[in-house]
């Protein structure tokens, strides 16, 4: 699939932005340039950044609102670190041994250093954000506190029955929170007036909402989407992401019993389910057409986000440009 | 002992601090809330919060150097939360279920939400600490990521040999950081000039140190005290603290090379020296005079602070009570 224009504009300046934010020797710089893609485990130089969705998406965002793309860098790479960070700790949680196709941070340099390294991320990301101004590392302080708030409740849902509304608010935190940061640190960089500011914040939200609900659809029938069958790891998992949200709320009689036994996990160690298991959990997925139900959820917040755009002062290029990344993450296969 | 007058005098403000920055029901504020000491794991209001040193030193530098205590309550609340992340972290490392004489936060939540809520706490103080100022939130973001890779010096050194210079700077890092940053908030929020902010910070260092060498003392020879005899868990879990590093350097013959086989610890899952093993370790601490050593060290850089202090604008009661503050950590035994 072609890369849209938003994530090729600003790729080389944001992963300079991120190479000048972790160098040096001090303790774990190469253990956070290794995690953002930027060196291979053993210091050498790496190319395996990830897609930089939402720094790019500052950078857009600044750009056409008036700002300089240079002016809101610092504050873009920061957004990245945040990010990165929480996904440092998110696999040390989840046992997740690999992470964009390399060895996980855990796996490589132990739990306790990994914990360390997520933390100073963590504090790396803001005071690189300080660089753009205090008014960007604020906005992203207050990201940071949101998304960390849906980490928590996404292992508390691991052991309480769980609403689509209940989910919605986990991912609006989880994932929306950073996306929103995304625009209005572009929009602080801009220096745009509050009505915009909110706006920007809605076309976050709303994107970061389609972006989750793909997510959770990928963790399910990912690579296997042609075949339209559930084969993905989620399930075996018990993740309690939207389609098993979707499923247990439309599962009748014996079927929601049964999948009520399977979710109902109190233990984290609690093994995962059995292939024979999980298979069913599949075939009722299927059967009861919860893939297209969330599809037609992402496809919902996506209008919504085009929604919002058509209310911001976007060039008609700008708005062409936003029209191919929503195609794109809605087509998006990883 | 009786407790001094700068841990009495603002005990009560801080307090009221913590419950302001950590208050409602959001997701994790009750484990928050348990952690320092308000709550206890049930939610009912509790009196454990710990001796709250850090942010009593902002809030007593910033009043002895002109400033409003409640100008700089939000800083030094962001401070201590700092502190308190830390904790909440360490314990998940070193593996330690007890925390001033309560159960870890891990013991309780599980490691997963353990580390959700150290996470939480490190971007809630950074949030607080805006409250006072952004210089306030920026210091405090510096200090932290010195305090994280002080960490991960601490880490390291159980993988290799450490000499008593390798251990100041990471002490300097660990610990000094945030003592540094406690007299710098202070000053920060009385608007003292660069020169004054330069001596608060060698008088937070100098502090730092003497307080993490008794500390290192007290994990070793602890409540026995008074019989000189070197009996803590730090010997059996091998932890290489000041009075080990100077035992490592000066022990000879058989005693160095049993000593360096003892604390070659390669990996993370070794066990604990054998109670044998860690009475000979104590013993040979007790025979090469390491204890008198580590006070010596101790006194040396209280004496420092004093001098430090003595060219900062103080008043001769602000002396007094510090030359008391002082005097209570050199004798503290805990």
């Amino acid at each position: 699939m072609r890369i849209p224009r938003i994530l090729e504009a600003y790729r080389e300046s944001i992963e300079a932005g991120l190479a000048r934010a972790l160098e040096g020797d001090a303790p774990l710089r190469p253990t956070l340039r290794y995690h953002v893609g930027l060196e291979n485990e053993h210091g050498a130089a790496a190319q395996a950044t990830g897609k930089l969705l939402r720094p790019s998406l500052v950078l857009f965002a600044a750009e056409q609102l008036g700002g300089r793309p240079e002016a809101a860098l610092p504050g873009a790479v920061g957004l990245e670190l945040i990010h990165s960070f929480s996904l440092i700790h998110d696999d040390i949680q989840d046992r997740d041994r690999v992470r964009r196709g390399r060895p996980a941070v855990w796996t490589i340099w132990g739990v306790e250093q990994a914990i360390n390294a997520g933390d100073l991320m963590h504090t790396l990301a803001v005071s690189t954000a300080f660089d753009a101004s205090p008014a960007a590392a604020a906005c992203l302080v207050r990201a940071t506190q949101a998304m960390i708030e849906g980490q928590c409740l996404d292992l508390e849902y691991e052991h309480r029955d769980v609403t689509a509304e209940d989910y919605l608010t986990m991912i609006d935190r989880k994932t929306g929170a950073l996306f929103r940061c995304a625009f209005e640190l572009g929009g602080i960089a801009a220096g745009v007036d509050d009505r915009a500011l909110a706006l920007l914040k809605k076309l976050g939200q709303a994107l970061g909402r389609a972006f989750q609900i793909q997510d959770d659809v990928l963790g399910i029938w990912g690579d296997d989407d042609l075949l339209g069958k559930a084969t993905g790891s989620d399930i075996r998992r018990r993740k309690k992401t939207l389609p098993v949200v979707l499923l247990l709320e439309r599962a009748e009689g014996d079927d929601a019993a049964a999948l009520a036994t399977f979710y109902r996990r109190r233990e984290p160690s609690m093994a995962d389910l059995s292939g024979s298991d999980a298979a069913w959990v599949a075939e009722r997925l299927n059967a009861l057409g919860v893939k297209a139900a969330c599809e037609t959820m992402v496809r919902q917040h996506l209008a919504e986000a085009g929604d919002r755009l058509r209310g911001l002062p976007f060039s008609d290029d700008a708005r062409a440009s936003m029209d191919e990344l929503i195609g794109f993450l809605a087509r998006r296969n990883q």
